[in-house]
């Protein structure tokens, strides 16, 4: 699925924003995890088998509040191979209730490794005769700092398959200055990296996009208006709202002026809204939803979808 | 296992090359697949199951010649969950070789996140009261695009569990200019870079080599010799030797004066050395044998080890 069809999905549902899927283990609640381990012992598989109940559990509760999902692949990766066979699972699920899924995987690598990535995560792999997809997302996160033959093969199966990516660009964490905001050529490395996205992305869709969008952080607002105005046809993932630091005034940047291009993750606010009820977890699909309806609204103020 | 454990491992083999365990789906021979096929059906399984018998053949034909192996991940993705059943399974035979393995997985996140990787790779995951390993390289490659904090949480990993990674500075590939040669500071984009993680490594273990090493390019031998120069302290990881068109030559300038400090990657010279044998296959493990016994005296006309 394209940005085309992740920009309807966030009409539809008016809300610009993506809940992440970062199951690390405090996250989980702790019935969750005492059924699994209860069920499979305190080993990788029950750990692994208490993030899918836990996904599950969220998706049902939050599916027609937000468009989309982000699994995070470094907490199912932690788990060895089966925290990846639970993020395909994860995905499956995902798609089953009508949301666009995010593979957060920041790969990015030499030309033909870079093909077997893609193929992995968003074509399927050619097997004898057949093609066999396993993770079956709609996009995923790319890091560019090897150029854009690292960045190419992924749009080639974007164009063939109808899906789409995120570069990094300009990245929400502290430090993301070190590199990113070095002078370079005429401006910052961010920046150079901008513009490299912006032409690799080629021709736009419905809504005025390349398949080749851009992760800008939520936490350097300037940064956030400067490259929206610098990308005009790029689609933007925006992490680092909630606690990261991000407020609604600062990501409402990352929008056209009629309220499209942008879509806003948040992972622990939704997460771990359980952890601030008072409760002992069991309420975490009604924190979560409440948490995201919450996300929606203060967005909203600043943000007419139409 | 740090530094110094594999630059003892290049001491004891004479060798400082490190065969890349990309398995292609070309680059399996036919016997293999048709085996795996016959058993499992052209399914992921035994798509991954195939690579799994080439890598342990290979393995084992390689052991005593090279001193380290380096799995890309992206071909174990390719498969799925399947695929990375298998990556750990390649990783485990390779130790029961002897090997050192350099999990080639490019990762780099936002502080949390890549403490998760970490787990994932080098540390183990907790798991209610244990700690429970998966993949359990002894050494990962890392982009650094994000900054230090996306790279220190794996040094933490490093430092207590003694190993190391190979941050990219200037990757072999056709388009690495595009970011990293652009002017930058008081030079270029992969020198800002470079600079970054000769000063992020740290203490120097027995060898005078911090845990954090640099990806450094065969295919550009300037910039070999002078990130060498800028760089006293890091390990280098050497791609683009052989099928990518580096030399012998070209690589000598990634070592220190005393032939120490540096490993050269060769994946498809070696994997698919059968190709060229004209014959069918079968002679997988005594071509791949030859081809690397030929890259350790090709090299060695250059480097001294000692």
């Amino acid at each position: 699925m394209s940005f085309d069809t992740l920009q309807e999905k966030i009409i539809a549902r008016k809300n610009p924003t993506v809940a992440g899927l970062d199951p690390k283990p405090e996250y989980v609640p702790a019935h969750i995890l005492k059924d699994c381990y209860a069920r499979y012992g305190e080993t990788l598989e029950g750990a692994a088998e208490a993030v899918y109940r836990f996904n599950c559990g969220l998706m049902d509760a939050l599916c027609d509040v937000v468009p989309a999902v982000k699994p995070q692949a470094a907490y199912y990766e932690r788990l060895g191979w089966r925290g990846m066979e639970v993020m395909e699972r994860t995905i499956a699920y995902a798609h089953g209730k009508g949301l666009f899924v995010i593979a957060d995987i920041k790969r990015g690598d030499i030309g033909s490794t870079a093909s077997a990535y893609a193929d992995g995560w968003l074509g399927g792999a050619g097997v004898g005769k057949e093609r066999l997809g396993s993770f079956n997302a709609d996009c995923v996160t790319l890091n560019g700092y090897m150029g854009s033959d690292s960045v190419n093969p992924f749009l080639d199966v974007c164009r063939a398959e109808d899906k789409c990516v995120f570069v990094l660009v300009k990245t929400s964490n502290p430090g993301s200055g070190e590199l990113q905001n070095v002078a370079a050529g005429d401006g910052l490395v961010y920046q150079v990296m901008g513009d490299l996205v912006e032409k690799l992305g080629g021709a736009v869709g419905r809504y005025g996009f390349t398949p080749c969008g851009a992760v800008t952080g939520a936490t350097y607002p300037a940064e956030l208006k400067d490259l929206r105005a610098r990308m005009p046809r790029t689609f933007f993932l925006v992490p680092g709202y909630g606690a990261q630091g991000g407020t609604a005034e600062d990501v409402q940047h990352a929008f056209t002026r009629d309220g499209r291009g942008a879509i806003v993750n948040a992972s622990r606010s939704i997460m771990c809204a359980w952890q601030k009820t008072g409760r002992d977890g069991t309420d975490y699909q009604e924190a979560a939803r409440s948490a995201a309806i919450a996300m929606r609204d203060d967005i909203g103020r600043f943000v007419n979808i139409g």
